[in-house]
């Protein structure tokens, strides 16, 4: 058995589109957490997760416990995070980072970070056995993974110029086709999912017709994060929801989203209402999410995903996966652990074509909207160190973009902006 | 990646004492069945499940299908047994073994079997890998495992003589306390399950007084198969609640379990009203059950009882360990997995100390009623295959003991004796 060594936290800034969303619109960089676990038979494995001052304070203190711990050893991990912070899990501090991640508390927290070192870990241990991490999870039922394009409104440009791209605005239903096109053109994608809740739904409604009607029949998806009323909620139903696979979180909290359901019969989808196990009773009960996008970030790691979709196939509810301004390192993660579950039956969610910088030396990219499951010995992919160094020397000397604050990025257009109360309409 | 060059499947009987339950005596001889699968790399790996002839087909079906496939394909286990059955889920033959297992369905027989074949292929894997089944499954949480003395009523012999042992009868308080005094004193079990269901509730609530009063402090278990009614259970429960750490099956069906828990607020463990992920969600919903006593082989294997964790962790609901008649595989497996779930918070029930006889080189022995997590690679138990083979000998020449049926061992006996219909009190 191996053992750990050490393990290391790096904090990185990556760039990011003004993409908008109901809180406001994403700064030019933003967080990321990347570990490496090394053991004493020369192997490196690599994890990843969210970025903001308080994950980073978890995870460094997580690695500083790390060293001569037997590398297999994944099960007691939480424990260890929570017994490292200050002697007892209660005493853990509050948990506060920028909104749409639903549910703050210590556990979340923990398990964020847990799940990067989770993903080292089994790289590799994949590593070391010359399995890729699929066959650690007891491997693959499918040889691909199909992700959905995720489209969003976007400026142009950020405001000081910072992090430029090449997309152009997108602020009206011609500019959301136009973006899905390239997406089409270039990734292959089938299905697409629309960030809404930035304007008024009526837009958003339009939006999702010209979408259904420039790309008939593929499944689309709507999201506002919660922004609509249940009136709201009901009034898209009704003039989209043919249209649509699922709506996403179209309003804030379980008791609102099961009332949508009851009085239109939609199926809803959910990375806010449901993001801990302890959600998980009361929503189920109450018939208010159809499907649970996991992140394994979330959650705990790529086992505690499969512990979720066995909750979710038990209940009859769907997995799919919702995704984050992750690297490649976690969309390996995420394409691995997609192919074990049986029941995750919907095309997954990815930020990827909008995240153009990597830590990985081969960045993926989607073919046919679908990534091949690795067969490669742990997650796949190895590491770039010089980007590493490069993307965390940003991090160094950008103190102003260390924690997310999609509400702050929208005040340097608007100065008046404050966060919009849910629901917005 | 290994792949599987052979599998090979070996019903065998194993001896049985004339151990007594609601539904009538054990058969001097009950069938198992020993799962070999060998890898292209010369590693064999060994699993075990139940014997009776339902389990036998399947098992050897999913055993025809596996050579050429990879070792670690353990999440497409289930689809496969599925689909070589006859082509389709919908036409695998009716279930129907003896009794005391709970919902008899095809889904849950294509578990019990494949729970062999995932576990010989994480032996196989370990012994690849050089790792432990428990670093396969992220790895122990705990180095000894905890195991609950099993008694029960027994005759002294079965009444042809057939597989003799020195216990002698056990059939009032005093004899149940005899055999609780060896099973500390050669195994050190510091926690006690009576088998009830035998005689009458005044009886066995007599019993249960007796072992308190000799075993002070100890925690004890009741299980009388379903065989009481609602108000039989609450009864019992007012008259020996206090001395027990939870009542197993008091009352068959979620309805009345739900009842006496809501007259007696006692803790309700059970294998048999939740047996199969299906029933999860209204026995749950009902409070009708607070300890889930997992089989790993009724739940599909390893990696499965992880997700029952999952789900009881999640709803609030205690996990500990249903034995059945197994022999040391089966045990290993049990340990293993244990090991892993930090949620698993009882002691395990196990038959072990009944079964004189094993199909593994070097059978367990309970110290301080618990064994130790093994940390050599695989299950770390080797096949005797001297012993395989004179059990399955006896196998091929008694088929009048391959289907265990409890209620024709007492007919014997007492030839008017009828499978009793529950509750019998």
């Amino acid at each position: 058995m191996s053992r750990i060594i050490r393990a290391t936290v790096t904090p990185i800034l990556i760039s990011d589109p003004p993409l908008l969303n109901v809180l406001g619109v994403h700064q030019p960089y933003t967080p990321r957490t990347i570990v490496e676990i090394e053991t004493d038979d020369g192997v490196t494995g690599i994890g990843e997760t969210y970025g903001d001052t308080d994950y980073l304070d978890v995870a460094r203190k997580l690695a500083d416990a790390l060293p001569g711990r037997d590398l297999t050893a994944m099960n007691g991990l939480y424990a260890l995070a929570s017994a490292t912070l200050s002697g007892a899990t209660d005493k853990v501090k509050e948990f506060d980072p920028a909104g749409l991640r639903g549910t703050r508390n210590n556990e979340k927290l923990i398990r964020s970070v847990v799940s990067a070192f989770e993903v080292a870990s089994l790289d590799a241990l994949g590593k070391t056995t010359g399995l890729p991490v699929h066959c650690l999870l007891g491997g693959k039922v499918r040889d691909r993974v199909d992700y959905s394009g995720y489209l969003f409104y976007r400026w142009a440009e950020h405001p000081d110029g910072e992090a430029p791209d090449d997309w152009g605005a997108a602020l009206d239903p011609d500019g959301v086709v136009r973006q899905a096109q390239r997406f089409a053109d270039d990734y292959g994608f089938t299905s697409f999912k629309l960030k809404g809740g930035v304007f008024e739904p009526e837009q958003e409604i339009a939006a999702i017709k010209a979408l259904a009607k420039a790309f008939p029949g593929y499944p689309l998806r709507l999201d506002p994060n919660g922004g609509w009323s249940v009136e709201a909620s009901v009034r898209v139903a009704e003039e989209v929801g043919d249209l649509l696979e699922y709506m996403e979180d179209p309003t804030a909290g379980v008791d609102g989203m099961a009332e949508v359901r009851k009085r239109t019969g939609a199926v809803l989808a959910t990375n806010m209402c449901v993001t801990t196990f302890a959600e998980v009773p009361e929503a189920f009960a109450k018939d208010a999410v159809q499907v649970v996008l996991s992140d394994h970030h979330y959650w705990g790691g790529l086992q505690a995903t499969r512990e979720l979709a066995a909750l979710c196939r038990t209940y009859g509810v769907g997995l799919s996966m919702h995704s984050n301004t992750h690297l490649g390192i976690s969309l390996a993660a995420m394409t691995h652990v997609a192919s074990v579950i049986p029941h995750l039956s919907y095309a997954c969610d990815s930020h990827r074509p909008w995240q153009t910088e990597d830590v990985i030396t081969e960045p993926h990219r989607f073919v046919g909207g679908a990534l091949e499951v690795s067969d490669a010995p742990g997650l796949g992919v190895e590491l770039d160190r010089d980007a590493l160094a490069a993307l965390h020397e940003r991090w160094l000397t950008r103190p102003d973009m260390r924690d997310r604050d999609d509400v702050a990025a929208m005040r340097k257009v608007h100065p008046d902006w404050v966060q919009p109360s849910l629901p917005r309409w």
